[in-house]
């Protein structure tokens, strides 16, 4: 036929585990979501329809049950890299493994002013992330966050930018920024206190967020990312992913009015995409 | 053609405001969804092509961002109220005004301990909702709440019920019960300080699944409904909608292991939904 | 407490099924999901946590698989049928049941031009829907369309409206109007063709939507609703939901160019909504 | 700080785009959605907040509307390389531009049997899209499919796979496969008819999947490619990414019934997930 098998991948997504681990004084709660994919020698599944080094994407969804049910999950990273492990272990012919997870943030329902031992509410709406990817020569960490929108009603601006024959927006010292941010960064340590790190830098990034004066979605996102490399000498490189949400300010003088930079339209699309990557020099 | 209009109503979905009001210490942000819709004398738009009567829906929207723009939106029932009293006013070919509102709840980012003044980051997962429904001989209004998504790990059994030839549910007293509450309820009063009351039952919602002992979703519903009729006096009438969110336990056995209650796979579909209507006898 | 259950039901949602009938000359393909909603005697359920009159919604679902195994789908409003029989017949607790249905539609994958007898690829984007309701008393069937996309470039216009203070759109005789048909009608009649009717209605539908000078959504909404009426005597009433997909022109005047009624930015939100119900006279 | 912008790229998506063609006896319809991304000289943007460099996204987004209004959209690669092609021409600054397109379907309404000159309804569920991503040294196309759903009842086995301790899954002989497929490749020429080779692949990749006798998605994916790479010798390689929508034969035992693969539940997660990229050797 002339033609090859130039690269290829399969696994499982959306393996959805809730594990609860049920202490004596409080229940614990871990509601993740399991994407596993491979790598390896699956040339003659492919060419011949030989399976018989195929370890079925249905084992790979039962595996991940069967490792919750021996020990509770733990941080995701630890999860993943858990999964990793048996999968290189058992499987020769895979040559690398990716175990990504996202897990969802519930918090507990406070009855009179105290979080109760067994009940749970939806808590913050942003997703925590994690992506394990191991070779039998090692493995990387990336721990991440997804959905975390934030908003800032002053010290944004646009200014200063190109002006050509299609350019219609208007300079701003005063608009609303809005983003969705998207992140991720790797660990250069294998000893990482997980999830102490994944609040901090969830912090910092808000922090930065708030106090920085804008003069763009760039400037923003690389005071953001500068400052979680200044605070975690743990975190090696951090990709940042910030849509920017556009508030357009309403036209108010069609009737009469002036608006004073208070209401908005929100729109969904179109939307400004910027996305980096800062590492150590 | 022997046929007629039986009934009719249009508006606008979707409008998004974001308001901004600047005060000295800090800025407050409303953010909302509006959906109106008309009923009234507007057959002849419909059988003859004769707009005169019509109010263009992009008007209602201009509407929308001019109230917003003369005051702060204050709660969400107080400007619905305004938006339906404006439209009454200027239209007498409308017999009757609904406005929904949807609203995302923003928390303040945190920056070593203490809320910042303009700067904002998702809070709570859930939506805050109101719909005022309004004629010349009155209006009524509706708070209501969406997407409180609660879980409870413990006291949740469903047992005792009809087992007939294609059953195979196995009872238990000890599942995993978790939805996603949608409540509306009507108030009676005229004067309700409706944020106050809002929190009040969404606090009392999420209480009394915590701490029910449950026997089934219906069981849970109605003493969610109930408690929240005896601690507001305003509140006429609850309206429930909980989705069945099924956790089903993983069966371990085939791996040599034992599923002591703590591993379960999350599925959205199918689910149950229940329903129910809880008013003052 | 003082307070009463006023009105509830409960059931099962997205049960979905494929039926493939095995013919000798080909497949045969039916790919719907089923929605379950009963009423009646189940007061004691919510108040008492007494399960005994309660059908589980896992039973709703098996009854479904069940059903499907006892002989082909057949026409949607068929089984839907046979669901309500069923239940009815065998749960005197209950007083109505309702069994709403979406079917997604598929092709054959021609192979040189010939429909193969047992590959398909996802056929028409629009869904069919029924809704049978039944009581001990009787039943009704309705049938529906869902998500049927139309766009027209030419012979619609609006204008005529009113103008307030708040007015700022532009009258046009010459506008895109696109909208997502969601229709659903009742038939008088017990025995309909009911395939061959919906492909009937769903064929009158967008003619009429073709061929009609519109002065509005609500016009166009009114003819085509007529239409059908006028074609299918088993039809009673049939219900149209438009929302109007703005297609708004750029204005390309910035740019030196002039904007012909060519280019269109296509929109979301906000949207109009425009409704209404039209029956025999 | 001792950190520095690894890499950063920037731009539009979701710049939506209807245009209307009117021609003499018909008017023609092109509807798509356009993402764009620059990367180049933007460090000063993140570094200092200096936007001397920075196209505004807002006039990437009017550029699509000026260069749609200047000539007809034509296919969408040829599109996608006037837009990088006026981008690079006009910033220097920009290193490469990436425009990825896609393009909802749409069919003319059939009066009568007869196309319809200007009124249309939504036709094939998939969408057809594009990739052109550009430098000053040149360019490379891509043309892609996207959501082109698919199922076979027949012919269709998963054995021979790897059997371990985690393993439930049972070996057959007779499955349905089912999938929504992903596909993009790549031409080695430059002058390509876009749309007829994109109907070509769409009905080779098809064709195959209808008369493939699959051993496993992995199988059927390399035949699909295989014979796209067989049928269009301007294909250079082409990357296939396919889901496996799994349908589970539903145990109708415990009522005392057989299922002869006939009775499914269609699920959409967990899924299994299978990629690969098949090239000339």
């Amino acid at each position: 036929m002339g033609i090859k098998l130039s690269s290829s991948n399969y696994g499982k997504s959306r393996v959805r585990l809730v594990r609860i681990t049920r202490g004596e004084e409080a229940h614990h709660l871990k509601d993740i979501s399991v994407d596993i994919q491979f790598e390896g020698d699956f040339e003659e599944a492919h060419t011949h329809g030989d399976n018989r080094k195929v370890l079925p994407t249905d084992t790979m969804k039962n595996t991940v049950y069967a490792l919750a049910g021996q020990q509770p999950v733990g941080e995701i990273e630890e999860f993943g890299l858990r999964l990793t492990e048996h999968f290189l272990a058992t499987n020769p012919q895979v040559r690398n493994v990716r175990v990504a997870m996202s897990e969802r943030l519930w918090a507990r329902i406070l009855v009179e002013g105290q979080p109760h031992p067994w009940a749970f509410v939806g808590g913050r709406p942003e997703k925590r992330t994690a992506l394990v990817a191991a070779t039998r020569a090692g493995h990387s960490t990336q721990a991440g966050i997804e959905d975390l929108l934030v908003l800032k009603s002053y010290e944004s601006a646009f200014e200063g930018y190109i002006q050509d024959r299609y350019t219609t927006l208007k300079e701003t010292r005063d608009r609303i920024l809005a983003t969705v941010v998207k992140a991720n960064w790797s660990y250069s340590l294998r000893d990482v206190a997980f999830g102490r790190c994944w609040e901090g830098v969830r912090g910092v990034l808000l922090q930065t967020f708030a106090e920085h004066r804008s003069e763009s979605v760039q400037h923003t996102l690389f005071a953001m990312a500068g400052a979680v490399l200044d605070a975690f000498g743990a975190v090696e490189v951090i990709r940042l992913s910030m849509p920017n949400k556009h508030h357009l300010p309403v036209d108010l003088t069609p009737f009469g009015m002036e608006n004073h930079n208070e209401v908005f339209v929100a729109t969904d699309e179109p939307y400004g995409l910027i996305e980096a990557v800062v590492r150590r020099d």
